[in-house]
């Protein structure tokens, strides 16, 4: 079985968006008030916008399920006020729900958090449940900089955070660290924010010691850990001058990354300096690129073929594919017999 | 010839701090008002800074010349204005100057610029005309991030940088791309500004067409390239979606990374996906990780080892170690001939 931990409903019909758009409109009246919405999707649109997208590529790759969750980029924790997030959270987590319904052998849902700048994040915790308890989603998506690029949050470390986590330890669900949209002008939002955010939320758990209050918190950062596996030498040696213990001891018993790095070299490097107990194979399609590789006939994304050329021992490979992911959502295994 | 592109005088005598002190505690008082520094600070002590210290290390490792600029962390160009910033970096360059002057044979001088957030930049003009024509300086390290984190300026490809380029090119000088200090508590300096700085940058220079308007300008991105080698495929994928050219037409010509990668397969992959043609050796010592590998006994910023020891011919090694730095920077082979 192999295993995709992080893709994105990147695809959703246009009613979402014209909801969103609605919603965004309604921010410069200022008797507005955001309403929920009554979502006008059939199931026919749900499935147009899945089968010949990421069901399409699953069966052409080979893949088997994908954890599933809203568009990272939609997620925009920096439009609006809590309210709005909120209501925009609930709609989004409510498809992600329809389309593991749908397709239950395909996906396992992942919520989107209705996180809002300066806003304490306990305000998350109604929803995490809904959608743990009454949706069967296995995870979460944390954005450790909801101001969309000038990260005006505390870092992860910071007990500011710490309701979400206690919350996160009592459901057993993992939180992929994964920022949204850029609204700063400087920093393009795949190609910086999103990378920048892993590497940050890396470095902010160097200097912490946030696992030993919790011990039993597991987060995914992805894109390949951001920077951190390429300057992995920079990192344990800040460590070391931090006076942290080796990072196999520090962070590796509770961060994992995943291998959304679309060539072959940056994957060799991953596969080489980061355990293979910590990494979880992924490709974020439909994602943030998109195009065929001139270079090798094939998408970028389609990362199942650097995993399999790169050198490892097929125990390795599995754990990759398939182990850690049950490892790491302890819920998925429920999920997949529910189905 | 070993030329290490990327050193920094981190190790400056403590009058310079208590200067700087001084116009940091003078900022609380509305009356006061930036003086230029009389700097106290004999030849001994500048000797007694730089022999046990980068001297050394060079002599050790065995590399012959340093191209060398002031702490990048204390630029700090986030505090006081343009006048305070403007005071400290001539007292800054003329200390590098003092150094290239004592040591001619093993230092070269590079300059910061007295940036200030959302100031014009042909503010910097004037001090680095002077530090070229006067100091014999060869490149400047420019701050894509004078806000410290916040990344408030707009894109290096805008036109707001642009006086900054024409008077690059007219000089025929680089400038390494270098972050200063982050005063965002959500963004550790050295292990997350200043990589995600490379990778901001090098992402704003993909998604704009810079060199098309300055064919002749170079920039240095140091680190490595933040996380640009690591995620090649990432950004040539990301450039062909925004319908750029092929990253060597697009970027190639005018874009260098330093070996500032602390483990030897993060080197590996630098060598293996940037063409040699485009690296510059570099440690950046005195710097950011100044430990002692436990893997391997040596320095993690000992990075002539890793270059030695990556897959690389002896025709590209030595573009690394020497003939790429005489490329970019035109006035270096002047520099060494005059001293």
């Amino acid at each position: 079985m192999i295993i995709d931990c992080h893709g994105h409903y990147t695809t959703a019909p246009k009613a979402l968006l014209a909801y969103r758009d609605a919603q965004i409109a309604g921010l410069k009246d200022p008797s507005w008030r955001p309403a929920r919405a009554a979502l006008a999707i059939g199931d026919d649109q749900i499935r147009a916008s899945i089968e010949g997208a990421q069901l399409k590529l699953q069966r052409e790759r080979g893949t088997d399920l994908t954890i599933f969750s809203p568009r990272a980029a939609g997620m925009g924790h920096h439009i609006g006020d809590a309210t709005v997030s909120q209501y925009w959270s609930e709609i989004c987590n409510d498809l992600i729900h329809r389309v593991c319904t749908l397709y239950p052998r395909n996906f396992v849902g992942v919520c989107q958090l209705p996180q809002s700048p300066g806003v304490d994040p306990r305000n998350c915790i109604p929803e995490l449940e809904r959608c743990v308890k009454e949706l069967g989603f296995i995870g979460l998506n944390l954005n450790p900089d909801p101001s969309g690029g000038y990260w005006k949050e505390p870092p992860l470390t910071d007990r500011w955070w710490y309701p979400v986590y206690e919350k996160m330890v009592e459901l057993d669900v993992p939180a992929m660290i994964h920022v949204s949209h850029s609204c700063n002008p400087a920093v393009h939002f795949t190609g910086a924010h999103y990378i920048n955010g892993d590497t940050t939320a890396f470095m902010q758990l160097i200097a912490g010691d946030l696992f030993k209050d919790f011990p039993a918190l597991k987060f995914i950062i992805p894109h390949g850990g951001g920077a951190a596996p390429y300057h992995w030498g920079r990192y344990r040696g800040l460590a070391q001058m931090l006076k942290k213990p080796l990072l196999g001891e520090h962070l590796l018993k509770n961060v994992y990354f995943d291998t959304c790095v679309y060539h072959q070299p940056g994957i060799d490097l991953l596969t080489k300096v980061v355990p293979a107990d910590n990494i979880l194979f992924a490709s974020e399609m439909v994602g943030a690129v998109t195009g065929v590789d001139p270079e090798t006939g094939f998408n970028y994304d389609d990362t199942k073929r650097y995993i399999e050329a790169a050198a490892l021992s097929a125990a390795d490979r599995t754990k990759i594919f398939e182990m850690n992911a049950f490892k790491v959502f302890p819920r998925l295994k429920a999920a997949l017999d529910r189905r």
